[in-house]
């Protein structure tokens, strides 16, 4: 159990903190990756989540690094109601960390950087064009369907003896994490994920980062809702047919 | 059977909606991929396209995807003429269905979008030099060239025990797309699959898009026809080789 | 035997029409890859040497698609010395036929792109700086190193237990190549290959390509004779370390 | 023991050549990959490693081909003081001979270049913005980081039958170095590794490159310090993880 949080709070600070990492790289003045441009970001976050979750299932043996993952595998009955909750905590605070780590790690370009949406953009996601209505419609519609994918990864025709190796899981994970951000990056930046948004964003609320606006908390509910909701949804359709 | 369409329906609604999603986030104007090139449609489509298989293949146990294959799978005897006909009436189905939810999940993206060969472009290929002759002649020549892969990938080599893993069949036709993107986009768009054009240019033509123009009918045909064509030599090729 | 040949032709041609095919896309005027960079050019040739080879396997179980290679598997006594050159003149000839294939699937891309160098790059490579030794070492070099890479990947440390899996050594030659473009491709455009080059070099000087220049026959030993002697290189060094 | 150094000298050369060649090809003036931009640069270096790690395995069957790596499988107790010492002596020749191996691949792009920060860039790291514990501190947080995912990847849960096949290290190697360069090249241009910023800055120093400016040894040990004390808070760190 200790292991199962280390692993989830480890795994979570990698991979949001290789995911906020390619963000800064792109957008922050005078970095390198500056410009880089979003095949960089979209490659970036799914590395990342590929590293994240090779730390946890070393670790932990799991690699949710998603509440809404965490929260259904309590629905079907994998965590207890506590457990649940603390995997989740865990997930949240390793945001926080790694929001803290790419802003140490990136030290001397906060200063360097004046527009005050690119450093929140770090961060956390925000809507290309602000409607909450859309937005979340969004957020929901992708989340359907990138968890649709993921239960549908577990089936016996997929990862069964004619499908995909089943130790390939990490890496199609991994290509599912490019396929959201390269399709689907457009309207709302692809949270997909309460605690990959609400962590860094905390940090950003906490930390003294050089310069800094305010952290769109008005925001911040559509991408903690909207991915539970589609989660759900997807849920209910693999129940339908029999994927779980 | 039920399972089998209600596979080949969903994997097509998700191969269509990250293929058709991609060039909406490259393309719509304010979306956050706008500007991302070439490189970002091209892996957006590889990736789509390994998604798509992957739930086809967890719910219905194939992954065809795409009328031609369905077609020669007819021919081979592996599909009844009603069953074949099911499935290609699915798959277009579901390309519509994935063109209505990337209209929804870039909802506000539209209205901010004037041109409305863009908007079109997001659902459907066109050519970059209308000829029909000389459009249909890429599609077919290409189709050629990967349905000719596509079977080579069934062969005893290949898949044998000195040969690629049997299980990565998915993986190696996401770079199979990726590589016709690559290579050969520049003509027509690749479309080199029926339905993956068809379904979603039926979905521009129903749906309430904001501000967009007429849906090309003049062109649809080509990218239903050749493929099936190109599809038929690499047929014929395969036979006389004896890969299938 | 045939088929070992008709492998090797229709690889060479699947090889070398993907790889011509990605600079067209990038290139050509009104094409829709126009500017898509460097990325596409270096992805699109290490997709097709997977493609190419996949189906050089599925026809004759090899897959050499390089002269170099066939050169030197005939000095390890893989292959008589009529069948060595029999299966050099088969690969130039797949260069050739992908050439005319790649002129036909972008056939309206000719005349509407006036740049006869551009036209020229589709086919064959050409050196950045026009320096014959220079050029030459650089691709000695490179395909020494390539080659080196090559003759590891054999080693039974690398397919071993411990190692990669063996059926992974088609993908393994596509990272190679994406590598040698990526690192690479700057001074002379990596050759690293006769038939590549000279195949579809031939194919630029007698096709009816609109509007067309010469074909830079004064450099065309280059791409030939570097990489036979970088092969040999190689080829002396795994020697002396055993790995071959 | 010779074959062991011999494999991680050969294997710095193709890992650093392969470096090294990316940064040349898209920063060095007439370089057909000039501008390809920050996905080619991480790209190449992924694929270096891949390479580098595979001629490694196939001499000498290690492939650490990083300094670090090597001090702390010293203090693992799997090489001797000795035998640790040669091995990073080998790594840093390595650095060399790619640094000159790279020099004469693009010979004639020397003189063609005439920023001289540009030329050294294509060696060594340098910092975005100077500041010598800001850099220091990138560069062991980054380390740390990269070190704990390598730490993970050995663990039973991530390569047992449930998780990513054994022999997949050397490409997951690749997707780590591929991750830190999206991320984290932002700062201080991602070295991590002692031997990979040394060897190559030595090449600089004593070859006779055209218009070359001084090698900048002030800021040469932060390279060499930090993903060494990185490598220790990442080892203290699994070790308490019982990772290793």
């Amino acid at each position: 159990m200790p292991n199962l949080l280390l692993g989830e709070f480890l795994g979570s600070v990698i991979f949001f903190a290789f995911g906020c990492g390619v963000v800064a790289n792109v957008s922050l003045n005078k970095s390198k990756g500056n410009g880089g441009g979003p095949i960089v970001v979209y490659t970036g976050w799914a590395m990342g989540v590929i590293l994240g979750v090779t730390v946890s299932l070393a670790i932990g043996n799991t690699g949710d690094l998603n509440c809404a993952v965490t929260f259904y595998k309590m629905l079907m009955g994998l965590y207890t109601v506590p457990l649940a909750l603390s995997i989740m905590a865990v997930q949240i605070l390793g945001g926080v960390l790694a929001g803290a780590l790419v802003w140490l790690a990136y030290l001397p370009h906060w200063e360097a950087t004046e527009d005050k949406a690119t450093k929140l953009g770090v961060f956390c996601t925000s809507p290309a064009i602000r409607s909450y209505g859309a937005n979340a419609l969004c957020e929901f519609l992708v989340s359907t369907m990138l968890f649709l994918v993921f239960f549908s990864m577990g089936s016996k025709f997929v990862s069964g003896p004619n499908g995909f190796p089943s130790g390939f899981g990490t890496y199609m994970v991994g290509l599912c994490v490019w396929a959201v951000g390269l399709s689907f990056c457009g309207p709302t930046g692809y949270a997909l994920n309460p605690c990959r948004d609400l962590g860094p964003r905390i940090a950003h609320a906490i930390l003294p980062i050089a310069g800094k606006g305010d952290s769109d908390w008005a925001y911040s509910w559509v991408p903690v809702v909207a991915p539970i909701a589609g989660g759900g949804a997807a849920f209910v359709i693999a129940k339908a047919l029999a994927l779980i």
